[in-house]
C-alpha cells in the first residue's frame, strides 16, 4: 500500500529572498516533492503556510501518513491548534520528519521536550555527513559518507534528548560537528530530525539527500494507527490468573 | 554545599477526602519533607497549589536545586505560565522528581513529548518494585527488590520516551508490569519519573521508598546552572584552525 | 528474496529426558521449523550439536541469514572455534536469536561482554509477556500482551548490556519480571534475545510465540553483508577539501 | 574513601621507539600517574606488559578500583588468562578506561563484543573534542570544546555497540568525526572508551584531556563490589505474596 506524503513548508523565504528564488524557484516543498513523487510507493502532495488552516486541516493530517516539515522564518506564525494537531497525529502514529531548521518548529520543540538550541554559522563552507548506523533502514544505499559541497554549519552541542538511534554525524569544515541524523519514537509515531538543508543551497537537489529522505519516509511509515491512549482504568486483572 | 529542594504538592485529596486524610493528614509534601529535611545536605521546602503563584513563583524556583512534584486531581488547575516556569528551570540545570499520578502533570508531559499515558487499577494490591540497575546512585542501599504492600497499579503500556536509564521495573499482583523508575536528561536539568505512592496508601512512610527519594534528590540535583542556550550564533569558526 | 533461516538446537534434552520427548518428539528445533516453513518467505534448515562440525560449518553459515539458537545443558560442549564462527558472521550481518536458556550460550555471551547471569525457578507458572514497545516489527500482530500458561520464570536482574530496544517484559505469577525481549545491534547484524520456551513446556507451539519468532527473523535479516571491519588506514583525508 | 587506580601500559614504544622515548621518557602510564598522584581522593599505581604475571596479578587487580589501560603494538601479547581476570573484575564492578589505542585491546574487545574496528590515519592533525553531555560527570570543568594541536585521526564508522552514553565526540581537519568519548555499564562495572591520545603527541600532558582521565577515573569508580551472579536458582518465589 502507498505511502501518504505531505511536504509542509511554510514557503517564506523562496518568495521574498532573490537568492532564494534562484535555488528553489518553486519552493523547497516542490524540490522534494518532485523526488518523492518518481518513487512508486509514495502518494505525495505539499502544503504551505499560506494555505487555508495554515496547510494543516484534519482533513490532510487524517490523510497523511508521513509528514515533512521545512520551516525557518515563520515558526511562531503557526498557530498553536494546528500544532496540537500535528503532535496528536504524531503520538497515533504519523511519522514526523523535521528538516533543518525545523529544529526550532513549534512540531518538533513540542515532541523533544528540550529548547533545541545549536550553534550556526553561514558562510557556505562544507560539510561530510558520516554514516554512524551503516545497517539503519535509512542509511541504505550511501557509502561511508555524503559530501554536501556547501551547506550553513550546525554545531554541538544540540540541545535535543539522546536520540534513540543516531544515524549521521555531520563534520564541517570550520571546526564543528553535528548530531545530524536523529531517530526517535514518540507516542506510536516516529520522528526524524534531519540537519542538511539550508534554503540557499541547492542540497536538496542532491541525490545521496534525496535518498535519504526517501529512506526516511520509509521508515517512518506507521506500522498500525490507533487513538490516542488516555488514562486507561483496569478495573479487575485481566482474567484470574 | 547543601541541595535546596522544594516538595511541591496540588494539596486536594487530603483536605477533602477522609481516607487521603487519615493517611496523609499534614499532606503528602509534608510526609515526604519530614524524611528530607533529616539529610544533612538537604535543605527542604514545601509549596502548594493553593500558595500564592500557586507555590511556583521565580523566586523560590530559582532558589530551587531540585523540584518534587506530585498532582493528581488538580493537573489542569496548574497555570501554563507557571508550567513553563517549571520547564525553563530545567532547562538551565534544575532537577525535576515526578511521584506518581505526576506523569499527567504538564510539566512532565511538557519535558517527555508524549501523552504518558498508562493502564491503572485500584484494588490495593501489593507491588514488588526490582532493582534493574543496582548501580546506578537511585538503587543504592537497597537490596534486589522492595515490597510495598498495597499500591495503585499502573500498568504497560506505559506511553514515554524510551528512558535514558530504567532503574526498576515494578511487578504486581494482578498481572501487570511497568517501568517505575526512569531517568531522563533534558536540557541540562535531570529527570525522574517514581511510581509507587497513591494518596490511599502509606507508600510515603515507607523506609525504601524514602531512601529512593532521597536517593534522586542528590542525582538529580544540577551540576551547573546555564542560561537558556537559543540558536547561537558563531560568526566564523572559533579560530583558524 | 527469502530469508534463509538455520535453526540450531543442541538436541539433548530431548534424547533423554522423557517428559521433553513428549513435548518435543522431533526436538524442539523442528517445532520452530515448521513454524516457520509454512512462511513463504523463508527458507528453513537445521542443525544440532550432533551434526558434523556441531552443525556450524562454514558452508552452512555463509548461507545463513538469521541463526537461531536453542541451547542449555550442553553450551560448554560447543567449540570456541565454531563459537568465532559465528561471532564473526554476526559482525558481517548474519542475524542471531538467542531462545530461552540461550542467554548462557557461548554465542550470545560473546556477543553482549558481560555474564548474562539471572534468576531462575521451575514449578510451572505462568507467565504474561507486556508489549513495551508496539511499534516494534517484533510486536506486529500482537494485542497488549500474551499469556504463557506455563513457563519456567527467569527472572531480574539480568546481567546484560541495556538493550537497544527493549520490546517484551514478562510478568511470572511467582513475583518475578525479565526483559524477555531484547534487541541489539552488533557489527553489521543484529541480535534478538527472547525468553519464553523451556524445554518442558509447549510454548513454541502457541500461536504468539512463534509469530514473534517470525517477526523476529524477519526483523534480524541482514541488510547488507559485508567484511570484515579491521583497522582501516586512510593515508591521506579522502579527497582535499 | 580513596579510589585506587591502577594505570597498565604496555610499555613497548617507549623503550623502542626514539621519536616516543623523547615525548614520554617514563612511559605513558607515568605520564598519566604523575597527574593522577597529584589527585588527593587516588591512590595510584602502575603496571606494565613486562612485569610479573603481565602487571596484571589477582593481587593487583583485587586491590584496583579503576583499571586504566593503554596498549598499541602489543596487544596479542596479553595472555588470554589474565584478559579474563580483568574482564571478571569488571563484572564485579571494578572501572576500566581504554585510551585511544586500546580500542583494540583484548579487554576492550571482550567487554564490548564487537570488532571495535575503525578508520585512522596520522599526519598529525589537529581535533577538536566537541563536549556532547554538558552535565555528565566527566566533562565537568571543560568548556564547549577542547583543542588538541596534533592528534591521530581516528575515524567513523567505529565498530563498537550504541554507548549508554556518548560524552564526546571529536572532529579532525582532515574531513573525519568520532566518538570519542564512550560510556558503558557492563556487569557491576563501568567502561569509559577516550580517543585522544598516540604515543607520538604530547597528549597526556595536556590539562584538559589530564582533567577528563580524572573525571573518568571518579565516574567510573565502584559504587558496591559484589560476587559473580551465575544463574541463581530461586526454588520457590521470595515470600507468598
Amino acid at each position: 500500500m502507498s505511502i501518504k506524503v505531505t511536504v509542509w513548508n511554510e514557503f517564506v523565504h523562496e518568495k521574498h529572498n532573490e537568492r532564494v528564488k534562484e535555488v528553489y524557484p518553486d519552493g523547497i516543498h516542490n524540490a522534494i516533492a518532485e523526488y518523492l513523487k518518481t518513487q512508486e510507493d509514495m502518494i505525495v502532495r505539499t502544503a504551505t503556510l499560506d494555505d487555508e488552516e495554515q496547510g494543516l486541516s484534519n482533513e490532510l493530517l487524517d490523510d497523511t501518513d508521513v509528514l515533512i516539515w521545512w520551516g525557518h522564518a515563520a515558526h511562531n506564525k503557526v498557530k498553536d491548534e494546528y500544532v496540537e494537531r500535528v503532535y496528536e497525529r504524531v503520538m497515533k502514529g504519523m511519522g514526523f520528519i523535521a528538516l533543518h531548521s525545523a529544529h526550532f518548529s513549534k512540531p518538533f520543540k513540542r515532541l523533544m521536550g528540550t529548547t533545541c538550541g545549536l550553534r550556526w554559522r553561514e558562510i557556505g563552507e562544507n560539510e561530510r555527513l558520516w554514516v554512524i548506523e551503516p545497517t539503519h533502514p535509512i542509511a541504505q544505499g550511501l557509502g561511508e559518507c555524503v559530501e554536501i559541497p556547501a551547506d550553513e554549519m550546525y554545531g554541538e552541542r544540540f540541545d535535543i534528548p539522546v536520540p534513540d538511534e543516531l544515524v549521521f554525524i555531520g563534520w564541517f569544515k570550520g571546526g564543528d560537528v553535528f548530531r545530524s541524523g536523529c531517530c526517535y519514537r514518540r507516542g506510536y509515531g516516529k520522528v526524524f530530525y534531519f540537519q542538511p538543508g539550508h534554503e540557499t543551497y541547492p542540497v536538496y537537489y542532491q541525490d545521496e539527500i534525496r535518498l535519504i529522505i526517501g529512506n526516511a519516509v520509509r521508515w517512518a511509515r506507521p506500522v498500525m494507527k490507533r487513538e490516542l491512549l488516555g488514562g486507561i482504568h483496569v478495573p479487575t486483572p485481566i482474567e484470574k490468573i
